[in-house]
């Protein structure tokens, strides 16, 4: 067998609160301890992670003097330099404390929109201070419970003149850094504005910098919503849009799981990695997820090994999907041009819509050709099982 | 009491495939008679809508000789004559015949591709000889069971080939005609491509006439994938894009059920109702939608009346919340502006940003005030269930 | 307008978790300040509740010593004193404590499913000291992340087992107490283990005492699944076996909302409240929800006041329903007796198998008379909005 | 590589309705052409089934004259004897004539619910003739759109009613038959009664002869609740109710997919398969489930063969994680026994519950015991992927 460990070439990352995650969920109370910043760096280390991302009060508490920042910023530096591990992403908690309860950009109150675009420069200046090249924007708050509470063309415009500033401000500050946003349906607000990767890239095409600014799809968000993740994912690429992923699993329809990558929907995922890898994706491999509350920290490592683990195997199981003889002859069948109908394609012309218009199609044989999808599937099945 | 009757200025229109749905189910053949499109008309006529709109086929059977089209036309002539009805939105029908099963603009047969932008570019013809100035593509089969059977990028990247021509087809021929694209996120495909509104409105921003092409929104599409359908209406809305919308009602996470507007949600629809006559949106409110299978001929009747009073009992409501003193009151207090925070929104400059950063907040008591929408959302539901 | 107080005749009872819920989710901390038990009496008091009910941690912390449990007990008992509010329903928490973190009766440290046992029987005790009639058990953490940890046919046994002896406990100690079993699919476990009432029911013919066993059914907890709610409310109630009935709100295919009742799917609360009005059902109508995280205390009682004044607002429509002349003509119609058909019904007989197979039915004459479904529900329709 | 051969051991079967499925849907026409029953025992004996089941309707059509009956049961005889196929299993179709339009048992037409009474009645007589054991009922249009239209308590006794008669029938014919009934949650229908297997075995704990009447689960239809099936399967075989089941595949929160076995949800599968190879279940697997509509009868059978496939390849799976040291280890360690627990279990005792109730726990000592849950699922996927 191949010993599918982590290499750096899939610059695979997890955020501190991924793997600092204590297993609190709305119905339980913490089962596991509080782990520094350090310690946490040095756990990524020991299973091989290659790098680290944060929200500004994953390193710094949101009540931290200026000393105890200082502190914890030597201790975590030193753990990076210790372990070689880097901090590709930074992003800004604004869904933790309560005075974002009714949202951050989008807040009705002036005083929360305003603390809201402090608390980001802040938090770009500390992501910066340790070289990350990608902000994410996940608005989890953005939202309502009830539609009477706030106008969502109002939520829209605030969102688009947070983000313009924001943009500004990276400029002006001569940051290297893109944006990247993160859609997510609910929770923890009844309904979040820019649900779905999809709308998060409309939004994206309204905005003064749009060059600056992709998306941080996950999969976990697109799955609460019944949605094929690798469709958006490409949607996001096609446009070059994809700065960052957020790799984990979730069954549709429920609470946000955050499962370790690949557990739980095991085709869809296969189907992820072989479009990250086609495309030559070169990112960073974000996991966005945390053990099971049932764990203490030596099944964190056993999570956290899990998700490079299976990505690594997923990966291998996509390069012998593209090297199948069967398959490959299939899709070559399926995928066949058909000289006569070239002219018909390209740029429009009057004269090719005269003539495509003037052109016969025999309906009934065209659509009698079986298209062996269910033999092509079944080749997948087989690959992924492992049983060819 | 109102009467709630239907009057022009909300122009409600019907499909042809609305009012003439027989009740095949995919456990069941018809339940009602075949009506010809000319009966149809005479039946909206009766029930009070606007206007009827069709997919080429509705009208036109995909085999009918043109001799059998010509008597078909000029008996529906006739009909939008006797009635006043008019034909505002027109589409193709790219799903029904078999040879459409694997896609029509990202099937992988570059055959039915060219019959897709030919039958398209034919139904264009016909929907604009009776009047059509909207033009809705609803892509049913573009999509996959299986990932392994199709590229994704190249999905879109047909997608767009195809709009792109039919975009300057529609501009050779100088047809007054705008595109209105119609998400949906699965049925009858495992996946169909640009699965929300919000994809829909991500792909248009990649296309050669942008400008031209905005989107048909469906209350029961977003419903299947549990989003908030007002959230995403607001978004077409406020990037200019809201040229057309679909009427009807669904629960969530199911088969495509059609309900008649407003009979499942009523909440929901409060609120889109709300939006379209806050923001006074001018386009047809198309209902897309079919009586229970249960019904005969009258019960078609009894469901065309239940959307189009639906929608004005929620009107009426809309106008009571927007005068209501109590609701009025909390939304004014809720978005008080803060003349404290002005100077730090708007366009960025570096001093606003500096100042912003050296803004105290005091976090503790602006979290502590109570927003007071439990009090809003009941007054809501008092106004919806009339007892206010 | 009437003025839809609540009366005592509904039972209308909240839990002390629920007035006392303090806003606290996934994503951030809590934002109302604690209330002691007594406090939250007063306030049920204050909105005119008729009950409360508590787990055994929502009055006794789990660490309480004995004199801190004195002294709590004695200021509720003040409070219930003060308001006249009774105790109907009491409960155990076994799933916050992470000792819980993998079930308690279910769990597969047997040291668990001791103290789960253990826990139980004294917060039965507890639940007796207060005057509670129905004990009710939601195994929260009964279930799986991954079915490769635990056996499920074992849950189900030890699970069974857990009920039997607890009945005998309630039996030997001559409690006048009814258990009442609450099912929820996922949340907080990934799959939780007799995921619907109907399941739950099922489980409960399999115990030694069935006759003190019954269900409390939620609305969120079958909404998630996107069940119908009412539906099973009739199949317990038809059982003799709706002990207890927990209302509040919830849109489907979602994170548990635990809404104020009636605030999110009018429809179907309306449908919920005519059962249990036209049944006659005579047990507490127990809200478990919450106010918005927004809210302050004064939302809090918003909140409370909201649930019980809808729950009123939709007992009077249903009685407006059942009294409407054409919905009971509709009604009578569609239910009509067939005088020719009675002979067939009933207990069966050789001679009536034999007499019905002989019987000639026209089917497509049967077939074709329409249901008038469609006006019944615009009918329904309409008086929900308060527009007939 | 194993071949993954079917073998009668696991008793494969195929419903007429599923190899013979034309690929019509809601959206589109047939795309395969049709074959009698004889013929598609042909198809199934060369893929290597072991039986096929039927509806009346498959085999007779419902208006075919009884020397049309003749000639069709004759041909579909010899080709049961020239294949070797047995029929373990018939249904009646009580969901697809217009007559139905509002359900069987259910309808508030008495004629209709005579009509199916006599339908099934002569069905069952006509899958006895071929050897059918078991009789499965699926009420597929037994619900409602509006609950305004029907009595949820009526229809469950009405249910019961039709149940019992038809028991007694079968007992008055000396049948050698069992009942399974098989529960979905939706569609046709907007929301069918006994929505899940939990629900439909709550049920037959009512019936006049429960010893008879047993369940089909099927993974489609409790997969679009998004219930844990394997969970459910468990309930019923625990309860000596898993008469037959239903396997093929479905994604959550969807239209009835009815995808071939294991092609969706792998894991799933994995845990189901493994839960009746671990029981030992006899009875037949029998796949409800069609082929894609891009595929013709080469792809038909490529399905066919992939369902079978796909179970033999998860049945190995299955006995390599029942044989795998690791995970063997791991389940032993976290299921083992406590001696000093054991006095607590078992039948209740008034001295037990004492002794219980002064036992000592420390919570936080059993709270901090890692479970290796993740290590689990990993070694899991692993084999999955076969990659151990």
């Amino acid at each position: 067998m191949p010993d599918y460990s982590p290499t750096p070439v899939q610059k695979f990352t997890f955020g501190l609160w991924t793997v600092g995650n204590r297993g609190a969920d709305p119905f339980g109370s913490a089962t596991r301890e509080h782990k520094t910043p350090a310690e946490l760096v040095y756990l990524l280390g020991e299973v091989g992670a290659y790098g680290v991302n944060f929200h500004d009060n994953d390193l710094i508490p949101i009540d931290a003097t200026p000393a105890e920042a200082e502190a914890i910023k030597k201790d975590f530096r030193k753990a990076l330099s210790d372990t070689g591990l880097v901090v590709p992403m930074a992003t800004t908690n604004l869904f933790s404390d309560p005075i974002f309860k009714d949202g951050a950009f989008t807040s009705n109150d002036p005083k929360v929109r305003a603390y809201a675009l402090q608390k980001t420069m802040k938090a770009m200046d500390l992501g910066v201070e340790f070289g990350a090249k990608i902000y994410v924007f996940w608005g989890g708050r953005e939202g309502t419970e009830t539609d009477s509470s706030k106008s969502a063309v109002g939520a829209i415009q605030r969102s688009r003149e947070a983000m313009n500033f924001l943009c500004e401000y990276a400029l002006d500050q001569k940051y290297d850094l893109k944006f990247a946003l993160e859609a997510k349906p609910n929770e923890p607000r009844g309904d979040i504005y820019n649900p779905t990767t999809g709308h998060m890239l409309a939004f994206i095409a309204t905005l003064d910098h749009p060059e600056m600014v992709g998306v941080n799809p996950e999969v976990a968000h697109e799955h609460m919503a019944g949605i094929n993740f690798m469709h958006g994912v490409a949607q996001a690429w096609e446009a070059g849009k994809l700065f960052h992923i957020d790799l984990n699993d979730q069954y549709p329809g429920r609470y946000d799981q955050d499962l370790r990558f690949g557990s739980r929907d095991v085709k869809a995922a296969f189907y992820l990695v072989k479009f990250l890898e086609d495309v030559e994706y070169e990112g960073s491999r974000h996991f966005d997820a945390h053990a099971y509350r049932t764990e203490d920290f030596c099944g964190v490592k056993d999570f956290a090994r899990g998700c490079m683990r299976t990505y690594m195997i997923l990966r291998e199981k996509a390069a012998q999907f593209n090297a199948d003889p069967e398959v490959q002859s299939i899709l070559a069948e399926i995928n066949a041009a058909d000289p006569a109908m070239t002219p018909f394609f390209g740029k429009y012309s009057p004269e090719k819509a005269a003539a495509l218009k003037a052109q016969p199609f025999d309906r009934a044989a065209i659509s009698q050709r079986g298209l062996k999808y269910e033999r092509l599937d079944q080749l997948t099945i087989d690959i992924l099982t492992g049983t060819r």
